[in-house]
């Protein structure tokens, strides 16, 4: 267990007044233990309590090279898991439940009576894990640095004319080459009217002159994620697409300015959102103007215009506004900023003036 | 909407007298639906009622290109969907539940009343899922030819002397000259001491002299998985590997033997598993015997010891016994098959007696 973590998320529930919780994320695991454990369909619970009982609980297929420093309770594949951890609980007390745990699991829970009411807990550790530590912050900033170079590299490809899905398994070697354990996310290669969906599923389609090409990737590296898009033209670029391309150019610099501790997330959301508006492309803008990141590509955190909470120092977000006319054009840039008390710091420093791919 | 498997659905929460249930798997809605939505973090939920009010709740981000014909309400990203799906429910009637809906959703359904009790009701359409219709068997058969050829060119290519991940990558392009959409899950290719891990995540290793490789791979064709698992030695096999080869295949076919439907899932993983123990290799067969399959590779229902339910005609499953003698020698050898009234048809037909690779 990585103790300083652990007594953050215990000082909240402390304040909280909640005495135990079930965390079954391996994201959230891998952030308290340092390690990764990916049980598939199979429970996998870290119970951690105020009165200092923490348990594993895990399926014997999943041994762990090295133990992680707290008690583990192992079952086998013909025995109910749900049924030994609910040996273990508090159950005159409330219990925290982590937000993604399977719903079968919680009902059987909730049936054996393993808790005196249920809440949904996660939020105490995704609040700790949305403010990066030095290390962290050190992590996400190589995280993308691969991906400035990544990106490079993709957008040079652009005049072979592969398909977007062969750009997507091009991406993949690029990951090897670089030293990453692979892509964050699904990745977007988008050209022309794709583009104009946010979420392009990456197809045969290949590029026309004219169109605009989405870029939107990511790698994970030593477990922490990078996320960049970038928008270019090939060959040419029609007029009413430069326009599009300039609004979103401003929008993102908007976001960024305004990036900083002290303010609320839906202020970001909106410095960049009301000038895309202010411009007459507001409909067209369809989604939240960015997402926080770290162990997970979406990490807890949007920043849209809902999220009233206040930005602390040592967050890290995107700021990733886009316009897309459908059967038209698609434009999105993307940078990731870590808050800081006067600003942000910004991780991505691939060019984001309009660029022409010849 | 598919009315015929709908129907059966229905026809099955009558008999619970279950009157609204929520679907949330994405495979379980493409299995009613025809189409595959995949929503990600974001709310997708198919609530079905027996008074016929069914309606399908998705987020704006997902347009379908075409309807399912049911009523779409959609939502976007800054309202809230559970409030928006609490509104339509029968909020004084039991609520059935999917096995693997996010706990968050569940738990603001329970605060918003939304429902009298809650259930776990993914049994009922799992169920309904696991007996394939002739479409579906026909799919698997297809999906499973494909994996017939895929692990011969994987032997062939094992005198390359490839690392496992290399192996890995060269699948993925095995799949996309078959016109398949891809792994059906993460496949294993296991030299030596790594094959006697069940659960081995491919690396760099390099295959040697005397190794068992263990190759257990699938596709997705379709939208039908095929999984099959064969295991060759490199060059020469060690006496005790033979022995342990001749022991797993003896089991897989006794397996196979027993397979039918009338019979309870346990009597074949005993007929597999007794066999291990009295050739003294109990303790190394660590797991289930096999697992159903579909349109999810690890579709609902286990052969194992603990399942007692009775094998119906059409539902598909693996026989997949496996010896593994840490550091030593890892062997499992795995077929799908189709219970019938009087036996069953086995779907893999890459030969399985031993084979040395030179």
């Amino acid at each position: 267990m990585i103790q300083e973590r652990l007594k953050k998320v215990l000082r909240i529930m402390e304040e909280e007044k909640l005495p135990q919780m079930i965390i079954s994320d391996p994201s959230a695991i891998f952030y308290l233990t340092g390690k990764w454990i990916l049980p598939g369909e199979r429970m996998l619970a870290l119970y951690i309590t105020l009165s200092g009982h923490d348990k594993l609980f895990i399926n014997e297929l999943f041994p762990m090279s090295e133990g992680i420093g707290i008690e583990t309770v192992w079952y086998n594949d013909v025995q109910k898991p749900v049924e030994i951890l609910a040996k273990y609980v508090e159950k005159d007390k409330p219990m925290g439940i982590d937000k993604n745990w399977p719903s079968h699991f919680l009902l059987r829970l909730m049936e054996l009576k393993g808790g005196s009411t249920f809440v949904n807990a996660s939020g105490i550790i995704d609040k700790v894990r949305m403010c990066k530590d030095e290390r962290e912050k050190e992590l996400m900033r190589n995280a993308s640095k691969l991906n400035d170079i990544a990106v490079g590299k993709m957008i040079n490809l652009i005049p072979k004319k592969y398909s977007e899905k062969k750009m997507g398994k091009i991406l993949s070697d690029i990951w090897e080459e670089l030293g990453a354990e692979g892509h964050s996310f699904d990745p977007i290669v988008g050209y022309g009217v794709n583009a104009a969906n946010p979420h392009h599923v990456m197809d045969g389609s290949t590029v026309k002159e004219g169109d605009s090409v989405v870029i939107d990737i990511g790698c994970k590296k030593d477990s922490y994620c990078s996320d960049m898009t970038r928008t270019v033209f090939y060959k040419y670029v029609p007029e009413h697409s430069k326009e599009v391309y300039n609004v979103v150019l401003e929008a993102n610099k908007r976001g960024i300015e305004k990036a900083k501790a002290g303010v609320r997330f839906c202020d970001i959301d909106a410095a960049a959102r009301d000038y895309i508006t202010e411009k007459g492309y507001g409909k067209y803008f369809t989604h939240r103007l960015g997402h926080s990141i770290g162990i997970d590509d979406h990490d807890f955190g949007d920043v849209s215009s809902v999220n009233t909470d206040i930005v602390q120092p040592g967050q890290i977000f995107s700021i990733e506004p886009g316009i897309y006319i459908p059967g038209e054009v698609g434009v999105r840039i993307e940078d990731l900023v870590i808050a800081t008390e006067d600003g942000c710091e910004v991780l991505n420093h691939y060019p984001k003036n309009l660029m022409i791919v010849e």
